[in-house]
């Protein structure tokens, strides 16, 4: 298993740490199998989608936001469940598909950190099978 | 790896591919393992759901629409951040588990193929571990 | 392949099964692999999350019920279209990540069962690979 440290730098924030999965399956030198990538936080998320255009991630951070979490009158005492629900609807993990030693991903595919209750210094871990 | 390929007709919609997934697992001759159903694109994901009432899946669309993402001011040009937003909420991948050369599936669970930014041609990738 | 039963007492309710992913895995005797989990039921979900403060769950049940979904006027005649779509958003399966035996889970992480539209007795799969 390959951690990696993601230091984030808003509240808010999307980070594509693609380059760093792809390393850890060439440096596990499998051939083909299933890359998992999981976050250990319960205010943050990864998923996987466009790497092209910057302001889609921006745009993705706006509508999760528009869902209005914000303004409910939570009980936990921290104030974060907003983050934690994001957390949940998005997803603490992902699965690659590896083949021929690389990530099977989409043309525009990228797989993203998601920060929801930063900024913070993250761990993300990649476990090849 | 098997590739499916999936023809939409409509911008949002759900389509059975259980048949598919179902099959490629036959054809591996796995009786034992986990298989992941993974869709390569950015505007599309893969789901879980109710088989036996297609009225679920209008209902779901409609639910997801009722999220108000479309009138959203976004920033990205092609105007389809929408459809990004329901794939990360979704999701591009599932997985199920392989007992006895078949998917362990409850009795009203369906696979599907969820097009958010359709009509288009699609790909499937099921991967048997 | 082990199977757990959940007894929910309530419409929506999340109940922390992290015990028992751990004992399977324990009595796999796997050190070393990956753990699915995974609920046959399309009205259900499986989630990780907070496992703290119990206000957390409580919250994030509330900020799903505050997306209006119930509002909606839906087609599919059971009336649970709501509970479906929580279930496709929360997603009915989690993969975790096994090392030395034991799940890798962040220090505030918990395994959830959500229960949409009980009370009822509901199944888990967990999945050792």
């Amino acid at each position: 298993m390959t951690t990696i440290n993601v230091k984030t730098t808003h509240s808010n924030q999307m980070i594509d740490i693609t380059a760093d999965v792809r390393k850890a399956i060439r440096d596990s030198d499998t051939s083909d199998g299933l890359c998992i990538v999981y976050t250990p936080h319960t205010t943050a998320a990864i998923t996987i989608n466009e790497n092209a255009d910057p302001d889609v991630v921006t745009d993705m951070i706006d509508g999760l936001n528009s869902l209005g979490f914000k303004n409910l009158s939570f009980r936990h005492m921290e104030g974060n469940s907003e983050s934690h629900l994001k957390s949940s609807l998005i997803g603490c993990s992902e699965q690659v598909i590896i083949e021929s030693g690389s990530p099977v991903l989409g043309t525009w595919q990228g797989i993203y950190f998601c920060e929801f209750d930063g900024p913070r210094t993250r761990k993300v871990f990649i476990k090849i099978i």
